[in-house]
């Protein structure tokens, strides 16, 4: 066991996970949860996601020596001021929000100085959201970053390590920053150009929705995916890693000129290499074991 | 057995898929096959791809009552030109180009009038490429567009499509321009947006291939899958199918600006608004039956 007592703030698909893997792993004593929604206080209490449900967030965090802030980055702040009055000296408070700046700097001035900082970001995540899209796997063999504030408690650190260790994933270290340019280029440009691709499509009159999604086989269908994550979240990440975002959106844009600039005049040697060259970074991701190479994932034909 | 006698012209993952799902279906009496390179031959013979592989085109389709072009869009007429002379009075040739309007354009003037054009694109596909990438499971349950040109021999079309059938698709037939819009938003645009999105992520200099590698688990892995397709099939069909894309792109780039002003200015509303309607596509797309709503898509942790 590595915490006595857990609070999970928030109880999405982040949360019923860390939930149900905490619990295979033994990881942690009792495991307390609270959500803003009475009806997913509900569906929490009806499928046993937390060993207490509460009917407020300052009720669960009453002696946990580790409270997770499992909600949308834009209120982070908003909930820790509530919860502040009420932390136990020498708790670690965490987080894992996908924008990380932003969470320090809205968290940080609500906190007491007895208590520990070590915002994070697992790495991990499927299209559902909510208390029943959680399961125990989701973190197994993916990284999670931990963004501790320069000064920060080596041993909180530490401990934390161990608990995201335990939940399956690799643990990294490193700066706020960072972390943030890093996620915009692999994950916050990619959802922003996914949902305006899956925008485009449902605008145009010619090709009608239902032909869209009918031969949807390839390229769009992953779009999809990507573009039918929770609003709510993706809409705070955007607002809160602005300028990262923007930056490599920037970067994009000027590429993609370029590519449409070879098409329209029929450079087929600068598609040629262009193309060949993305399809080895798909080499080197397959090779860091982070995705199969089986065909077609295992989705198996049309179920 | 729908046909006699096939020769397949190009021995990649389309070929090598419907070779595996005719022996299935017993649609085929015997299965003739060329590639352009002595490797592809020589792997075709290892692995039983065909009954019999040819050491020339003409070779191949002698005898063939239904002829499969499965070679890259930019060189269907150079091939059809080498074959046009043997191909046996009444036989049906098709294709499986991503582009149909260059296709009919490249091909019709080489044929003679005593053999029926039929062509046909189906949508199915990894990105995996060559002679080992096929399995006969490949079509079950996809689509696979025919696009006869108008006064076509309404048998040969018939045939073609208990074919495709046979070999797990749906089939449904439409004209090329149409056709080839409804890819350009379905496949094509999607794929350059892929591939230029991993070239951005390859050229950045402040995050390192390898970081962009191990962190790519959301948004960006599933582009790398999509720009991970053969080169030279896509550099054809970006060439060969330049107005529609280019205008598709171009819708693109507009609603993408719309929406980096939206973050620029702090426009949650907007953005919220915008990741709600595409997630309701997503839903559709499920429930069309063309993908699976498991968490992860079955990829299971890190394999």
């Amino acid at each position: 066991m590595i915490y006595q007592r857990v609070a999970l703030i928030g109880l999405g698909l982040i949360a019923s996970s860390m939930f149900w893997a905490m619990k295979r792993g033994g990881l942690a004593g009792e495991i307390a949860g609270y959500a803003r929604s009475e009806a997913t206080r509900a569906t929490a209490r009806r499928i046993g996601l937390c060993d207490l449900v509460c009917e407020s967030a300052a009720e669960a965090v009453i002696g946990a020596d580790l409270i997770v802030l499992c909600v949308p980055v834009g209120v982070m702040g908003a909930v820790t001021a509530e919860i502040a009055p009420h932390l136990k000296p020498g708790a670690t408070i965490t987080d894992v929000g996908s924008v990380k700046r932003e969470v320090i700097d809205s968290v940080s001035p609500h906190l007491p100085d007895n208590v520990h900082f070590v915002p994070g970001h697992p790495l991990a995540g499927t299209e559902h959201s909510g208390p029943e899209a959680g399961f125990a796997e989701l973190f197994d063999n993916r990284w999670c970053l931990l963004v501790p504030p320069v000064g920060t408690d080596a041993q909180a650190i530490d401990r934390l390590q161990k608990l995201w260790e335990g939940l399956g994933s690799n643990v990294e270290v490193m700066g706020a920053d960072h972390h943030d340019l890093v996620l915009a280029v692999t994950s916050h440009a990619p959802h922003l150009i996914a949902y305006t691709m899956v925008g485009v499509a449902d605008d145009l009159r010619r090709v009608t929705d239902s032909e869209v999604i009918k031969y949807s086989a390839a390229g769009f269908r992953d779009f999809t995916r990507i573009a039918a994550s929770d609003p709510t979240m993706w809409r705070d990440v955007f607002l809160t890693n602005k300028d990262a975002t923007l930056e490599i959106l920037g970067r994009f844009t000027e590429e993609l000129f370029a590519l449409q600039r070879a098409i329209r005049t029929g450079d087929g040697d600068h598609l040629f290499a262009y193309f060949t060259r993305t399809r080895a970074v798909r080499r080197g991701i397959i090779e860091a074991g982070q995705d199969t190479d089986a065909p077609d994932f295992g989705r198996g034909a049309g179920r």
